[in-house]
């Protein structure tokens, strides 16, 4: 298949979108927004990096990249709108599988009424997948990473560590329970774009999706914020059938496993209960999972907290502190 | 190099574009535009496919892959603002030469007052390298491929062929004439902003920028624009010391060898003598090379002219027609 008839059997039939002027034909997009603010991110998806065919079918590894891309979008609390794919094909995969592949993203896309806009295909030795995807966030109303101060309250959504539950599962045999629905979240999981456009109408929220762990996550909040973040081991969200693994596993994949795509996010005290009632209108849990403290000393730095005291959650292993 | 350390290596100490909130260190970046159109294209580019260690050093391996995505934008009659590198990393490449690659692409960015945003940066077997433009365009005024009309001027802008000429001087040793001007325009192509810029002024131009060759390029613009076009052969421009090759490699360097980023366009009649005072403003030569036309029975062809009649310029070759 060349280039050109792949770009015909991917194109759009019609668009979505009323703010796009010119999709997929010509040097570039246009489209047009005097409304809100313009928001844009990019993430690459390397074959046996970010994903195996042995693992997730062609099909969910377009969903997923998808899903990965519009959290970000989430993150934002921004509404997603165009996405650009730039895949670079290896021979060892066919038409078929690259068809499938962006079959997936387009079926995640169009629950979000996103339009695939633009891109460039070519050849290589390995499979890679680079999508940029934009979205409106109202303006002035995104929510960054800067935005948590002491005192605010720390919450997550969903549950934490299934998608290496999952993995875990189709990589390694055995009886598990409820094996349909932790696989499920890792080959198809959904990103928080209903939550996040919520939480936008707080007057302020600290937002991160959760790519790379809760740990890794909760410490770029505490960075770009200046401040500590406590979380109370207790509370972490897990599945019901979560504990059917070893305890090591368990903490492995609910601190540091990732890729859940949840929102972990701070706010303020006062507007705790308007968050709980985002959740019972969404219907998507949403717990309470510590506080933002601010030091005189140190900030930027994530403690793990139970009944015995408090050590440093680093974003790759714990350690031992205080 | 870790990502994070290398993020903080690329990372702009300030941003130059005003409309920029939010630039690299969150989830997304953000921007506001609501006086201008905006313009977006994405371009890929893999080792031993679209470049070589042994052709072109790392910084113009930046510089060069700019030049291509800046060059959809020229096309696009769009002013360049921001740019996202998307780069997938392998083993046998230095964190320098890497870094190099970046300075080479922030270099010609620097040019435009481009501001890089936002990217992604995993490792992979071999080096690619995909980058996300972001232009604005005066509303309603983006130039399209579809905009050309019977009787229009064809025009392109430069000399072409040379990039090709210059590669051609890379890979094979030889005495050559003005041997640095040609591996010039092969590793550090200018695109044609400038021009772009004024030619958006005109009421109608439909442009195309010389990325693979200009027999495809117009094959582009006639069949968006339903319309056929003929070019001079006489009246391809070339550099003065472009007849030191043989014949055959000229013909196939000029017509099918692209990479020159020069861009071709059509105009009305009435409007030529704007063109030709913006050639004169900005210093770039704007060749008239061919018209326009509308055929009953077929459209969407490109036909070589000369004094013995025309053939079909096919996109990789010529067909003999009429």
């Amino acid at each position: 298949m060349d280039e050109f008839s792949l770009i015909n059997s991917i194109k759009q039939s019609y668009y979505r979108q009323p703010t796009l002027i010119k999709g997929i034909g010509d040097d570039g997009a246009v489209f047009r927004q005097i409304s809100q603010d313009i928001v844009m991110a990019v993430d690459t998806f390397v074959e046996d990096i970010h994903f195996s065919r042995k693992t997730v079918p062609p099909h969910s590894i377009g969903y997923r990249a998808m899903a990965a891309n519009i959290s970000d979008l989430a993150a934002m609390t921004a509404t997603p709108a165009f996405f650009l794919v730039s895949i670079v094909i290896p021979p060892a995969w066919t038409e078929d599988e690259i068809l499938n592949i962006f079959e997936g993203m387009k079926e995640h896309a169009k629950v979000y009424q996103m339009d695939l806009i633009g891109g460039d295909t070519v050849s290589g030795k390995e499979l890679s997948i680079s999508i940029t995807v934009i979205g409106y966030s109202n303006k002035g109303k995104t929510s960054f990473r800067s935005h948590a101060c002491e005192g605010d309250i720390v919450f997550v959504t969903g549950t934490l560590g299934d998608s290496q539950a999952g993995f875990h599962m189709l990589m390694n045999d055995g009886n598990y329970i409820n094996k349909e629905y932790f696989i499920n979240r890792h080959q198809r999981p959904s990103p928080r774009i209903n939550i996040a456009k919520e939480l936008a109408s707080l007057s302020r929220v600290a937002l991160n999706d959760i790519s790379d762990g809760i740990a890794n996550e909760a410490a770029e909040i505490a960075e770009a914020s200046n401040v500590n973040i406590v979380l109370y081991e207790e509370n972490i969200p897990v599945s019901a059938e979560f504990d059917q693994f070893p305890k090591s596993l368990q903490d492995h994949w609910k601190y540091f496993g990732g890729e859940d795509f949840e929102l972990l996010g701070t706010v303020s005290e006062q507007d705790w209960d308007l968050v709980n009632n985002i959740s019972k209108k969404t219907g998507v849990q949403i717990t309470k999972i510590g506080y933002v403290e601010s030091s005189k000393e140190i900030n930027g730095l994530v403690y793990l907290q139970n009944d015995n005291g408090r050590k440093l959650l680093n974003k790759d292993g714990y350690t031992h502190f205080k």
